[in-house]
């Protein structure tokens, strides 16, 4: 299934896309949460919804997030070797996890606001995986079962903030608008490998990341099982798994946003998203 | 005020105590969560709570956490200077920021389960800061305006996972039950001083932290301002602000918990919480 949300900020409802019509789903089901995926969501939308008895979305509507209020999004880095070379990393020996703010989140076609006094506002496309049960000390091996589906994310990053203004990463990755996810939230069982899909970004036009995820360091089942080591993971929760080469800091001399500058990424089968980088307003 | 919440994990009620006596506040209020105080309900509570009204908590229930749901648990690092020097870490010249997952998250009375694989399960008496409105790009004179209250935290810490695994903190800060915050949320009007309040953990009876908020790098305005710059802060988000010296890790040799071992520790006119360390279990 191919599940989005549609609506204003905070008022977001769910909404199910089948063969290439979006159709709403309020009627069946609250919202695409934590509560949603436990009590059983994903199974009652797949018995009981039919294009006959639905609503269709109207085309202007905006797209949110697909999931409403993630718990936690952990994101892996440096999980592509050419992007470690870029950043001038070693490659890692185990995962590398920082966290985003929840707070970052935004929909996959609003605008991403460069932070005031951002001089270094960079892109990251990335294949997010959404957690649809509570996972804790799972194995390798049973790690799957506890996805519910994949979405595109653009992880976007203030290189300065993220590198040079001391300690962890966290500060350069959890500026409002920094998270983009969407438009899809595209359940499991339509992705035949998630470890073989192309991913890719262009800026103005010109594809500065393409990518692919059989080029991940630590594939989706070591990411969970190790991530599940050291935190519960929740339903909902959003799993980052890396970006490959083609960041703008990756670039000589580096390559940043610029208001006007328009993203464009996709991931085979999940869709892509698109956002304008605005500068920041005061009040607004 | 004193507010709590009591109850079962997840099914925890607001209350209220006033002169040494706990009140149930649910008559009142749904919940201290994100809503609560962007609706008003601390005025609402001040102006409409009346003992009289009230039924009194049974003394036998449980302690939550004062605060449902907080969207992130922002940390300070380093931020006394002895607790930076037992680290073996230079003064830092900007707040050092990291994230705690809000999965870590439990009750002032409950246990602290020491993680599958664990050797270096260290403590951390921290002063929390609850944000009581959305804060984004505020100034360090404003700040204070923001701050909703104080509590008492535990920002327990896995020093292998934390400092060994590579990468990030985050992987030694965000275990199950590593964030023990409670038993109360004061407000800010009840704390003369927050920058003058005694704060000590003690290791089964045996004194080992005992310092003083006078002693921060960086104050609580500085610290609210600092973070505005890189993120917005919802009301609810917990700022904990670090830790003064006397941690396991900064002993020679270092110490660190063992099942059975109970750490209890107090801020002044915060109250004082208390949890027995145990083992992982499996299934349990």
């Amino acid at each position: 299934m191919k599940l989005f949300r549609y609506g204003q900020p905070g008022a977001e409802k769910p909404g199910i896309e089948v063969d290439g019509v979006k159709y709403d789903a309020s009627y069946l089901i609250n919202d695409y949460n934590e509560e949603f995926f436990n009590n059983g969501g994903l199974e009652k939308l797949r018995s009981d919804f039919d294009p006959d008895d639905a609503v269709k979305v109207d085309e202007f509507e905006r797209i949110g997030v697909p999931v409403s209020k993630p718990g936690k999004i952990v994101c892996i880095g440096l999980n592509y070797i050419k992007h470690a070379e870029e950043s001038g990393s070693d490659i890692p020996k185990e995962p590398v996890v920082f966290f985003k703010a929840t707070s970052s989140i935004t929909g996959p076609f609003d605008s991403v606001v460069i932070p005031k006094n951002s001089k270094k506002t960079d892109w990251e496309v990335e294949l997010a995986v959404i957690i649809g049960k509570e996972a804790s000390y799972v194995s390798e091996e049973e790690a799957m079962d506890y996805v519910a589906g994949y979405a595109v994310h653009n992880d976007v990053s203030e290189r300065e903030f993220q590198l040079e203004r001391g300690g962890q990463w966290v500060k350069g990755k959890s500026c409002d608008t920094f998270a983009p996810i969407g438009p899809y939230l595209v359940t499991k069982d339509e992705i035949a490998d998630p470890h073989n899909l192309r991913l890719w970004l262009k800026l103005n036009d010109e594809t500065l990341q393409d990518g692919n995820t059989s080029d991940f360091i630590f594939n989706i089942p070591k990411v969970i099982s190790y991530l599940s080591q050291f935190m519960s993971l929740q339903a909902g929760d959003i799993i980052s798994t890396g970006t490959p080469e083609g960041v703008g800091l990756g670039f000589d001399p580096p390559r940043y946003l610029k208001p006007g500058d328009v993203m464009e990424l996709g991931i085979d089968g999940l869709g892509t998203s698109k956002q304008t980088a605005v500068a920041y307003k005061e009040n607004g």
